[in-house]
């Protein structure tokens, strides 16, 4: 028997990413499932839908209700919540650091500072001093992985991850992807997780 | 002490739509919650946000995934579905007739005869003849429920209660209100009903 796994793709800049990057560790960790990262940028697949802005800023009764139902699901979830002075934040400088924590072993507790600083600190994700801050927060080598996350190359990676999302039908984050099944949404996580299992008995 | 109460707000011709409507009376007889059914309209409603069509329809890879969701969660719930060969059908005169249905207490079956004939058998639901055949089947009076759904005033009410829709800040289907929080989507009906029973108590 094959040991369960799932894809997360998700983008620091998303709100609801934010309930499942600090949710994914523990519960996949309960389910037995091992949990395969993958830090994407919505901008683009947004764009391709024809938005140039997120969703919840171009559609404002869908932006109200989601900031209400975000502060709701964190208390339920235990989650520290304060709502952000910007939205969207980028999430580009992020997302390039957290593929070299995949290749590391470190992107789980560096996604969720990052999530909580955005969600939880209201701090601008986006700039350099801030990633800086968490890496060197977290023991690593702030300058070393920053330098490895603005390579040309590293670059290269996380436009084709994008470009693997858009190819894989994400029009939205976060989403579990447990063989050819798109699971969209943090309300999703635990069917993801149950058919993990159930595909992998 | 006051007995919880929720109110739900969905539409005919709505996937999400019809797993709540399947779910509700049971899931809300368990918690002890009292459900206040409110059919009304999309299409205003996506009118209002630049759409003149269901979003499932205007952005492909969303339509895509909410079909497959759509066949994985009835399979979920154990409820029957097969793809309507139209999408969206026109819920207008099921809608008028379930306003009729509120008053006289026939709602909840009615709403899920019709749920069922589009979801699940592919029925045409905004054809007269159909709901004709559903009302009969519920061993209702069908010419005189007809006649009542659509004089000028019952047309006239389900208007309202979609422009009421909008002003509760609605976009999509299907809905929880408890008090001043809305729920959206058949994933947050668990949630509604903890908080109707909270707020009750």
């Amino acid at each position: 028997m094959q040991r369960p796994s799932m894809e997360f793709w998700f983008e620091f800049a998303s709100t609801y990413s934010y309930l499942s990057v600090m949710r994914v560790e523990q519960a996949a960790a309960a389910a037995g499932v091992e949990v395969r990262w993958r830090p994407f940028l919505l901008g683009p697949v947004f764009l391709a839908l024809g938005w140039n802005d997120s969703p919840f800023n171009i559609y404002p009764p869908k932006g109200r209700y989601m900031w209400r139902d975000l502060a709701r699901l964190a208390d339920k979830y235990g989650l520290p919540f304060r709502m952000p002075s910007q939205f969207p934040r980028s999430g580009v400088l992020a997302a390039r650091v957290a593929l070299i924590g995949v290749e590391q072993g470190w992107v789980a507790p560096f996604a969720r500072a990052v999530m909580t600083a955005n969600f939880a600190e209201d701090r601008p994700i986006g700039e350099r001093p801030v990633i800086e801050d968490i890496l060197s927060g977290l023991g690593l080598p702030a300058e070393a992985v920053l330098a490895a996350a603005l390579t040309d190359d590293n670059k290269l990676a996380l436009r084709q991850q994008t470009e693997r999302a858009a190819e894989l039908g994400l029009f939205g984050a976060p989403n579990f992807r447990v063989g050819e099944e798109l699971f969209w949404g943090n309300d999703r996580l635990e069917d993801a997780l149950a058919w993990a299992c159930s595909a992998a008995s």
